[in-house]
C-alpha cells in the first residue's frame, strides 16, 4: 500500500466509513509482514484519534451467559447515545468456528444496530499476537468514533491477563452456583477482576445467585488486593430480565474514575502501552532465537539435557545466547 | 579457577566439607562473569549429586512468625535424622541488612546445629537473578548432602512466583486474623500455595486462628484451582507451642507424593528446569538489548513516544529489534 492510500484509508476511517473500518481491522489482524508494516503506518496516522473510548474487558466461562449479557448491556448503553464495538479474543477458536456464529446469533439486536461493530477473534498465531492484534483493532475502532469498546474473552485462563492489560476495567461474569460448580474457573482470574457480576440472578436462580454474591464478597475480603485502592464490588444481574445492568455500567464509571493521579486513566494506559512494547520486543527476540537455523538444533539438544538434569538451565541459556550471537555476526559480515 | 581446582572443590563439597560448601555457595551467588563461568562448570561437575532433597518454599508476610516457624519446623525434622539447608530470597534486603541478623537470632538452635546450613539472601541484582542464584545454591546444598532445602521468601508478592517455580511444595503462612488485618497479602500469593498454615494458633489467638482456617477453606473451595488435582489443605499450627508441625510435615510429603505420572516429582522438576532455561535466555537477551549503547538512546526515546501515544508499542518494538540486530552485525563484521 502506498503512503497516499494509507492516508486515504485513515481519513475514511476517521470519517466513519464502515468499509474503511472493516478494511483497517482486517489489516491490523493480518500476520503478513508487509501488512504489519502498513498496519504500523496506519496506526501512526490515526494515533491522534485514538484513546477516546471506555475500554471494558468482559470474561466468563462458557455457559455463564456472556453473549446474552453483552447484548443486554450493549443495548442499555446504546440508549444513552454511545457507539459500541465488541471485539473477541479467543485462542481456542478459529475464525470460522461455531462459537462466533453463536455469538452473533445471541447478540442479534446489537449486531443489527448501525451504532455497533462486532468482530470475532482473529485466527491463528500465539496468544500474545492475538491480544496485540485485538489491541490494535481497538485503536482502529476508537479512531472510527466508537466510544465504548468491549473486549470479550472466554475465561479459560490463557487470555485474561493479556486482556486485563489492554482495557480500563475488567469485568468477570460468574454463574449463580456454589464452589462445586465453579471448578471450571481457572486460578488467577478472580484476582484480575475490577468488577464481579453474578449473572442469571432471576427465577429459581435468584437465591443461589444471592448466596454466590455473599460468598464472593467474603472471599474477596480475605484475598484483598494488597495495597490497591479499588475494592472490586460483587454485583447481581440478570441479562434476560435486564436487571442490575445499570449498576454494572455505573461501577465501570466508578472504577475508571478511581484511577488516581493528575492524568487519571491515561496514566494506567501509558503503563499498559509501555508494557506492550516490551512484550513485543521479548516475543520477537525469542521468535528470532527459536526460528534461527543454527540455534534450532542446539535448542532441542539443550532442552533435552536440561530436562534430564545433565546441564544447568543457566549454562544452557548461555549456550543458546552464544549460538544466536554468532549467527547474527555471521549474517552481518 | 582451573579445571582441577573446580574438580577438587566439587569433591570436597560432595564429601561434606563445610568450607567447600560456603565457598561454592559464594561462587554461585556472585554476579561476576568469570565467577558465572566457573559456577556453571562446578554445577556441571556436581549434577549427578543433586536432586536428592525435598524442596520446600515457605512464604508469609512480615510478622507472621516465619523465622520462629522455620526454627520449630526445622528442629522437628532434624529429630528424624534429616539435614536441613535454609536459603532466603529477599529482593528488598541487602545482605548486611537487619532482617537477616534477625532471622539468624530467631533461628538460634537451628543455626547452631551442625546438620543445618542457613544462608541469607544474595544481595543485588534483579529478582530473576536472585532467584536463579538461590536455585543454584539449592543444588550446591543437595550435592553437600542436605536432604531438606527450605527456601524462605518475604511474602511481598515479588519473589513468590519465582520461588514456587524452584521448589516441590510451596507453603504459605498466614496470621490468625480476619480480612482487615490481611491487607498486606499481595494478590496471587494464595493461588501459588500448595499448603496454607495459619500460624500462632495458640492462647488468645486460637479462636481467631480457627475462624481464619474456616474462612480460607471456604474461599479456597470457591477459588478452586481449576483442573489441578491437589487441593491445598488449610492447617493450624503454633510454632511457639510446637503444635501442628507434624501435620505440616506430613502434608508436604502428601503433596510431593501427589505428583502423578511415572516419574513423580521429577517430571515437575524437569518442567521447572526447562522454564528456568527460557527465563534465563529471555533475561539475557533483554539485558543485551537494554545495555547496548546504540539501542540505549533509542529505547529511551521510543518509550517516551509510546507513553505519549505518538507511536504504537508494536512499531516501537520493531525499531528496537532493528536497532539491536544492526549493532550485532556491525560487531561481527
Amino acid at each position: 500500500m502506498k503512503p497516499n492510500d494509507i492516508r486515504t484509508l485513515a481519513e475514511n476511517l476517521v470519517g466513519g466509513d464502515r468499509r474503511a473500518l472493516a478494511r483497517a481491522v482486517t489489516l491490523v489482524e493480518s500476520t503478513r509482514s508487509d501488512h504489519r508494516r502498513t498496519a504500523n503506518q496506519l496506526l501512526g496516522e490515526i494515533s491522534a484519534y485514538t484513546g477516546g473510548a471506555i475500554r471494558v474487558g468482559i470474561s466468563g466461562a462458557p455457559g455463564v451467559g456472556k453473549s446474552t449479557f453483552i447484548e443486554t448491556f450493549g443495548n442499555h448503553v446504546l440508549t444513552q447515545g454511545h457507539k459500541i464495538a465488541v471485539l473477541a479474543v479467543d485462542p481456542s477458536s478459529p475464525r470460522s468456528g461455531g462459537s462466533i456464529l453463536g455469538d452473533k446469533t445471541r447478540m442479534e439486536t446489537l449486531a443489527r444496530n448501525p451504532a455497533t461493530f462486532i468482530r470475532p477473534s482473529p485466527s491463528g498465531g500465539a496468544l500474545g499476537g492475538l491480544a496485540r492484534r485485538t489491541r490494535e483493532a481497538m485503536l482502529i475502532c476508537e479512531a472510527a468514533g466508537f466510544d465504548l469498546v468491549i473486549v470479550e474473552t472466554v475465561g479459560a485462563g490463557q487470555s485474561e491477563a493479556a486482556v486485563a492489560d489492554l482495557v480500563d476495567v475488567f469485568v468477570l461474569l460468574l454463574p449463580p452456583a456454589g464452589g462445586d460448580q465453579l471448578q471450571g474457573l481457572k486460578k488467577g482470574i478472580v484476582e484480575l477482576a475490577d468488577i464481579i457480576v453474578v449473572n442469571k440472578a432471576d427465577g429459581d436462580l435468584a437465591r443461589p445467585a444471592n448466596q454466590t454474591q455473599v460468598d464472593y464478597q467474603g472471599a474477596l475480603t480475605l484475598l484483598a488486593k494488597g495495597t490497591a485502592q479499588w475494592s472490586p464490588p460483587v454485583l447481581l444481574a440478570s441479562a434476560i430480565e435486564g436487571t442490575g445492568i445499570d449498576a454494572v455500567w455505573n461501577a465501570i464509571g466508578d472504577c475508571r474514575a478511581d484511577h488516581s493521579g493528575p492524568d487519571g486513566i491515561s496514566a494506567k494506559r501509558a503503563a499498559q502501552a509501555k508494557s506492550w512494547m516490551w512484550r513485543a520486543v521479548e516475543e520477537k527476540l525469542l521468535a528470532q532465537v527459536r526460528s534461527d537455523a543454527q540455534t534450532g538444533e542446539l535448542i532441542a539438544s539443550l532442552e533435552q539435557q536440561v530436562v534430564r538434569g545433565d546441564k544447568s538451565p543457566s549454562a544452557a541459556s548461555e549456550e543458546i545466547i552464544a549460538g544466536f550471537s554468532l549467527w547474527k555476526s555471521d549474517a552481518g559480515s
